[in-house]
């Protein structure tokens, strides 16, 4: 009978996963999963350039390779990074990670000791952040408004607060509730972040689908000392299932993540880099997310109106500039977990929202996912939902 | 400036590693890496399988997918272990991990508090136990003879030390001695674990790459309580560049490592899980490991004739039955860290055993790869170190 580690109390299994586990069956119109759309996936795209890749260079993409990530790939990231966010990065600054959990791993392994404290927002992505668990490290919420996080909450748990080591936000277009944070907000988040001396991670998985109003400067190009690690992922604007991930740092913070990414798994996967590296040289990533661009902003409208014709007037909802989510916040009396055994039933699928707060849930919210249904099934979907969500009313 | 965790006290740059960056220079016979041969990689059939699920499944093998791996992959290494080890695992007992690294990353969660003691074969394959210090354990060696660890020091160590949580062993073509455990042997020490409920890790990536001699079944095989947990390998009978890895455990101890791994790195890929799949479906992998076999048992008998040819003969060395490796003790006055400065250049790389201790090292000592050179190489090669090692005994 083995004795396991003090650190499992803190995982247990997601019973809102569980109740989801249905929801990949192909009658079930699912807007759970954080899925991008696969029927835009550039399969032959990538199967051409994994065929280059092994033709020419097979036995280099099937060795082991360096922990840093294939070096021709980081210098892809830091020159497009810099022409996109205004940085001057070189591969130095990146490092290659399995997936953004890996990457959030790794940083835990750096900063995290048990007991210490990660600050994040009300509601955050918890999925993500529960890694910060495995070190028996302690979440605490800050408070949210339409600009982002409220400075003078941040502020009141930073003087009451003692080993807080950093915070963790997604400022653009957030799982799960689709805000982007104002520009003056990241500038007074930063202040107080560089006053304390406290780690700021910037998660940015989705800053690149935007499909309405104005890019400003993330966090990490406009922070004036080195304490922001930025994230950045091609798991939204390619693909999820291949794991190819970036981090953005400092160099010398990059140099201690390497050592820790050496006893954590050694490597990403060899061909997997070089494949996205050979993809990125021979075709117009820029090209590919105007294409998703264009899906996702009709997806987003056609959701938009559907929450609009079929959902109560009494509801509040995000209407997203980008990124996969709308998160609802209904009537204080509707459980949406409840909600969602109910829905199931009628072959929908969401998150309800409780799944999303390290602290005191709201237990009438949900978050839909509008980027792996087209709008016909959106409007399918949405129509039960609101249907549930009046008659759950009428219960009252 | 950013305050790290204290585990990075117990994380540094290994100064062999450095030295070693100029290995990878193709002027340099390298005997240092634990590299399989670039030149045997079935790339054609890998390229044939990774484009077959691109062009019948690309949506899948792109998408997001389960933390517990590919069903079809966990089955398939389910059957086949059970006909090689005669077990009678089912998917539910395999977890699919990115990497042995990851593998033991996955189980230092599971198990290590701070302090936790991981005793481990002296010598060990220290860089995979580094996974340890991450978690603060601390390692304890266990002194080895050519049957495995010696009984009687493992049961002195586990009389006299608090918090032993598990014993990491290689039994089959260890590295880097290159021992193979005596079937008894592996039965003793099971029933010292067993008597004090202690994890035991059989790691067993060279287990099938055997070149003379008996196999005997593993210790996960003739385990007879659940305390044993295997990791299994395609990186040395495939290709190491994929990262493909599996644990074998209890059921309920591999549902504790997914709950792990989900905040770990949430997945494996998922194009590489299908692609391994669809080539063992396509190929026949003993086929293919018969003839890396046939060269690998070619290039182990040129690495033995030279050493018996250019060394001298008052060093001792291995005779593996299999592997990758050759361990090789000098006289006790020659230091290998210098050796290899010295060797490196003239053009030729090894690993000094330094590095495979937890403990007390023996700086005499060293490993010799020889599955990465041909014949003519590895003679070239050999017959410098026996050059140098000659002149460092007149040196005296």
């Amino acid at each position: 009978m083995l004795e396991y580690a003090n650190r499992m109390k803190n995982l247990t299994a997601s019973e809102i996963r569980e109740l989801l586990k249905v929801a990949d069956r192909p009658e079930v119109l699912s807007f759970a999963g954080g899925l991008p759309a696969a029927e835009l996936f550039p399969i032959k795209e990538m199967a051409a350039a994994g065929a280059s890749v092994l033709k020419n260079n097979g036995e280099k993409a099937l060795q082991y390779s360096t922990t840093e990530g294939f070096l021709p790939l980081r210098e892809w990231v830091a020159k497009r990074e810099n022409k996109r966010i205004g940085t001057e990065l070189t591969a130095d600054n990146i490092l290659i990670t399995h997936g953004s959990q890996q990457a959030l791993d790794l940083v835990g392994k750096l900063l995290i000791n048990k007991d210490d404290v990660v600050l994040c927002e009300s509601p955050t992505y918890l999925a993500a952040l529960n890694v910060f668990k495995t070190f028996e490290g302690r979440m605490i919420e800050v408070q949210t408004d339409q600009d982002g996080m409220i400075v003078s909450d941040l502020e009141r748990i930073l003087a009451t607060t003692a080993n807080v080591k950093l915070i963790y936000v997604i400022p653009t277009f957030q799982n799960p509730s689709g805000k982007t944070w104002s520009f003056e907000r990241k500038k007074q988040i930063l202040a107080v972040a560089d006053r304390y001396d406290i780690a700021v991670i910037e998660d940015a998985p989705y800053e690149e689908l935007r499909y309405s109003g104005e890019f400003t400067l993330p966090m990490f190009s406009i922070s004036e000392n080195a304490n922001v690690i930025r994230t950045g992922s091609f798991s939204k604007v390619l693909c999820p299932g291949l794991r190819i991930v970036w981090i953005c740092a400092e160099a010398k913070v990059i140099e201690k993540l390497v050592l820790i990414k050496q006893n954590t798994d050694l490597q990403c996967n060899t061909l997997t880099q070089m494949q996205i590296a050979e993809f990125v040289r021979t075709n117009d990533l820029d090209a590919h997310i105007a294409h998703l661009i264009h899906t996702y902003r009709i997806r987003r409208d056609a959701a938009i109106s559907a929450i609009e014709n079929y959902f109560p007037k009494t509801i509040q909802y995000t209407q997203p500039e980008g990124g996969l989510f709308i998160w609802v916040e209904l009537p204080e009396k509707i459980n949406a977990t409840d909600l969602l055994q109910k829905s199931l039933k009628r072959h929908v699928a969401f998150v309800s929202g409780e799944s999303f707060y390290a602290e005191q849930p709201k237990y009438n919210t949900m978050r839909l996912n509008f980027s792996c249904m087209d709008e016909e099934k959106i409007n399918a979907g949405f129509k039960i939902l609101g249907e549930l969500i009046m008659e759950e009313l009428k219960n009252e």
